[in-house]
């Protein structure tokens, strides 16, 4: 058993292109041996997002504190703390901060990815 | 793209020998067309554990609210709110309420489990 406390671990800065104003941590991932899928924590920052981008892996992720928007192809979907939200594969998206606050998010995906 | 509120879900009764006073909702699961890992939220009431068991399979949790404990065999680990743990496989565990709040969690299976 290993517990880990993210407020420990230094957020990285998200360099992709597109993003915004975004730090990820991972929490649970290889290095601490886990076999099936990696647990991450975004912060999104007043005014940044995540790059708008697709790829084949989902995400399942849930919304810890902050206001903000996943936005979709012709959509956005509101986001609120204790939302969990399904991303499937081939779904383009990104995650956008629209409030005032650290819109902080944990965020998972399958280990080979 | 699914956005899942788990309070509009209905709490199961863990019904397992061995559970006390704890609830468990599926928030995405193979109904939502989850590929890979199973979200569950899990609340356990004042005075209230999990079944004190062993699997195969890992655990990925993080901590949403409440106080308690990770008991392993010959130690206990305290939980607080915005803790991460990773429980491997092969390892005997339960969660246990210490406090006088819902212990709230978040735990992730495989999906083939």
């Amino acid at each position: 058993m290993k517990l880990v406390k993210w407020r420990d671990l230094e957020p990285q800065e998200v360099t992709q292109e597109g993003a915004v104003n975004t730090t990820i941590r991972v929490l649970l991932g290889p290095d601490d041996g886990v076999p099936n899928f990696i647990m991450r924590l975004f912060e999104i920052g007043p005014g940044g997002q995540t790059p708008f981008h697709i790829h084949d892996w989902e995400h399942e992720m849930f919304v810890l504190a902050g206001r903000g928007v996943c936005v979709l192809e012709g959509r956005e979907v509101p986001l609120a703390p204790d939302d969990a939200v399904f991303m499937p594969g081939g779904e383009k998206h990104c995650f956008r901060n629209t409030g005032d606050e650290t819109l902080r998010v944990i965020c998972l995906i399958p280990k080979h990815e």
